[in-house]
């Protein structure tokens, strides 16, 4: 079950201490121009150690293309990109080894596969999140070439809520904050969090724009199921919605309906999908991660003899993973949007007429 | 992109004004006892116009099993089960064939396949959710072999939202209320809309209880990617959340994390599940349903020559599709829950000793 | 794992003595017109009981198509057909219901499953291969649109093998004899071997004309992959053949290899497809069915105890399965490479510019 | 497409003459011992150099495992291996970049993805068959757990066909003959081939041992489906045959037959399946390679501009592809019966009460 997508097919393996963790991303069309400065650059966003507000453990991470491009083209084949762990540090879990992180995978893993591998948290390391953004750069590449673009920030860290949406200003910020007005009481909430050994969650604002109408696959494999079943897959994420999703429960129909005019839709409470289908407005998505759960105040928990056991964990780990998430959670929307786009292809007859007549 | 499952797979079909609505669920275990009454019953749940909370269209549904069982049992084979469209008023819609009604799938249908069903939404109609419920009681009667129980109800409608949970409660409840103290309010919430001609939002909670540890399939069939996947694909959801995921983004980690002593979790923010896999605890998921689209008052739109026009629409629509979405959400739960129990057979090779020596 | 096809999906259920057997076929483009007629006539090519070269059990089937289709044109929605059991005989099936039939199916459903519908063969019957027609016939309307013409006949009965191949004989020939010449001689194989309560093995040539060059998903969705796949599993298949596959193994290189001219490929050892992709030529394989299994002589057997008992077998079945499975494999064909056609329709960046520039 | 397998799923990558090949072999059991010397002792028996009877391209192929192994066990996290390409000579191939070598897959490639890496055929290489032995080792692993074996010989070459078979003779030979009485003369035709410079096709013949029954899915991942689909798939391989397969077709059904006494089944036409599902008895297939088409004899071809050449291709190419072939259909023996044993763990609801309860 390391495989998602449909058209556009992402296999990712590695964990945490590893040798490095890689992507093998299937169905990319022939004749797509793969610049890995450009996927080299998205990892850049998401590599932590950059300032205070992430892990220290750094290290730049590089891609390394082992297949499914020549002559820096696209061939058809899988393209596999494999990027190397270089900053480890094993010994600090050997400590933990028979102990149970509390609201960690630890515990569950132990328990379905009857052991783990405890180095870093193994397979179940947001460390993984590498390739899934080294794929996204590959699903960037194929948007770019139909003007779809992909934007994010931070919605909200602890109860600090942006006001003035402003995505530029995000690709400038030390924590991708969406709004310059309150960025310094958001990263006061990290700083407060960090100091006490604790961590703090947050909240992602994601957009697509220029996407076509008519994206998405009725009846299970809709544009929302698909962001549903991938946002909720990242680490840490506990919610997600879509345009006005939470907000709208209160709202009467005639209010939350998206009424149109010659020009469109005259709003987009909806987010950009009506019957899991792309309806041409941007597509919007709220994706709400918790606290991290590694923090370093003491806790109660167990081992794996069920003795109980007062955890001081050690290590290094973001304060918010909100941030860096972020990033991978556009790197996801990318994918889930280019996928959407191939599968589309074969909707109508008129499509392939198009490609074989 | 009608069947979705990765064990226990199921392949809708079937339109709102058609012969009927159909599934096809393929991988049950053979020898389980396939009771008619039980997924009759399951459908009368769902079914409308028993109250003034509800559609009027009225049609008592009925389950056909056309193949898989034998002498009351599962055979392997995959179990077709059909139920007959009963009450289907056609002409309602001969009048807005050439209109898109405001969010609804309309327009998206149109622009996708180039062509529509108009006649009460086609294949996107709330109605399609009979098959889920017909599916969703096959799933049951596998869990009910291993005493997992899913549970569920109306949180919220509107702003009345419930304050003491009460699962038993919400069965008697004509809308499927939570909350004895409040179901009066939600209620004339769900009047009010109506006499307006309008609609409400409202907030399903889910529960099951019993779950083995170690069910979700790491890092792409996750438990919360399947619930993220399979709730916000059903008509009218925009968002979902796990445990305590929306509030805890404010929290900090040492708060928000679930410790354990001997006993096992002490707390239960997480709602279940940890890195993707149920941990024993109760999974607790709640469900955004947005307003019925649906409404009678009158709406700025436009029709397939992209003309400006007033709709006033008329027909027989819910005013809090919460209210019975509260039932199929439940069922998708428990087809997520069942299939994960099936594809965690094969997680260590423990298993397959057991089955195979 | 009753589905197949991977843009194209088929997924079927009934049995042989249930209800009926009907397809779900998901994936069509929206737009194709959906003759009714033309999906009868293609059952009717494969309906028993016209000849004494077939089953006595006759049945007109008749295609009901219960989603998918509005206006006489698929809508992007599944199409499910449903095909009515008309002329069952349960009464048959009871004296062997605890008895294994020599190679049938019987043996291996009882210990996999741990019962069996023991009815006509329940779900293993050749019953089911309606389905198959039912969907080939959707496949055959999406590949008239592009000119893609799909043919075959029997080859082979027993030891009598076809000279001189014509697939416009085979369309009027009773068992769809692809040689005039020797059509009489094959029938008595037939007859012959019905005379002595026996059955008779066959080989069905197929091919495909009109195939556009590049269809086929490498590495392990190739053309040959997928013929290989859905021939050898047809009922009583046991080996197939692309090109000169058999005779190609005593050939050397030099003259095997299909050597090209301006014109294209001088000759076509290779079956149309090289490296799993079609290459413009006929498509050509050869399918091999043994003997039917159910036979009417006195046969060595054990029953559900195992005891061993002796079998005297009565009831309805064709002497030579090759003749309607020549039908099947047809149909079979015909969803392979129209599952192609769409899975091709993205590889690469320009078909995707003709369709959203 | 460049997946396959259901529950035990492999992926693979990479190219001829790119950095390396690698697989992903995802839905291991946790618990498994991997051993690194097992895998790279399979590697090489594929492995080319050793003799005069395959390419003279000499690698020592190394399996690099890459994740999903912890402490030697197998942990539930996807495997990857990963074989580094060692030697490689891109220059023969700088002249023929513009040429398609008759019988490959260089047209097609060409025609489907608009372009194409002519390095030693890329992607089409039969040096990806070094990722289907690396990842079938793994399969081997898991059934060794349950004693299960996988045999395999060169039966025929051109027209010298083994008389008596003996399957750990063929261990031994340089050709994997399977008749030490014949071996000299399929030597012979080979070399014979060689010295002419051209080629010559292949028989091969494999068993499965100690498969247990019920194995395989009906109707449509039947275990005949998944030998054709993977057999076909490989390389060369143009025909298929299971049991009996092409002899049957001229036999009567109380002859091919395979009746039972007590003790089991006093014949094996069926070659251990009945129905798509295993019967206990040894499974049976033969797989037939055509001649390698890379040949040293001028040939007829085209060029990417349609112009006719006449090509004399050098290179170093295996004289008979059927002889390392046979290693590599071993392997993918393996792979079927490890997916289909996985695939049973909930062919009934027995299972899993042995594991749940």
């Amino acid at each position: 079950m390391n495989t998602f997508g449909k058209a556009l097919r992402v296999t990712t393996f590695g964990e945490s201490h590893g040798v490095g963790i890689g992507c093998v991303v299937d169905g990319v069309p022939a004749g797509i121009n793969i610049d890995t400065n450009f996927i080299n650059k998205e990892l850049d966003k998401r590599r932590g150690g950059k300032n205070i507000y992430s892990t220290q453990r750094r290290e730049k991470d590089e891609a390394e293309i082992l297949s499914g491009v020549f002559d820096n083209q696209s061939t058809g084949a899988p393209i596999c990109i494999f990027i190397k762990n270089k900053n480890m540090n094993t010994q600090t879990y050997e400590k933990i080894k028979n102990i149970f992180r509390p609201s960690h995978a630890d515990f569950t893993y132990f328990h379905k596969y009857g052991l783990r591998d405890y180095r870093g948290g193994g397979r179940s390391s947001a460390r993984e999140s590498v390739a899934r953004v080294a794929s996204g750069a590959i699903a960037k590449l194929i948007l770019n070439e139909f003007g779809i673009e992909i934007d994010g920030g931070v919605l909200q860290i602890g109860n600090v809520k942006a006001k003035n949406i402003n995505f530029k200003f995000a690709l400038k910020s030390e924590i991708y904050s969406l709004d310059e007005g309150i960025e310094k009481e958001q990263k006061e909430e990290i700083e407060n969090a960090k100091s006490s050994n604790d961590s703090i969650g947050g909240v992602v604002l994601l957009r697509a724009r220029n996407v076509p109408k008519g994206l998405g696959e009725p009846l299970y494999h809709k544009l929302d199921s698909a962001i549903g079943e991938l946002m909720l897959g990242l680490n840490g994420v506990k919610a997600v919605e879509i345009g006005d999703g939470i907000e709208c429960v209160k709202n009467i129909g005639s209010k939350n309906n998206d009424q149109m005019n010659k020009s469109g839709f005259i709003t987009n409470h909806s987010g950009g999908i009506l019957g899991g289908i792309s309806n041409g407005e941007d597509i919007i998505v709220r994706v709400y991660f918790k606290p991290t759960s590694s923090v370093f105040v003491p806790q109660k928990t167990i081992n794996t003899k069920n003795e109980e056991v007062i955890l001081e964990l050690k290590g290094r780990h973001d304060p918010c993973i909100a941030v860096r998430g972020n990033i991978v959670a556009q790197s996801m929307l990318a994918l889930i949007i280019a996928d959407a786009l191939l599968l589309n292809a074969t909707a109508k007859i008129d499509y392939l007429r198009k490609i074989y007549k």
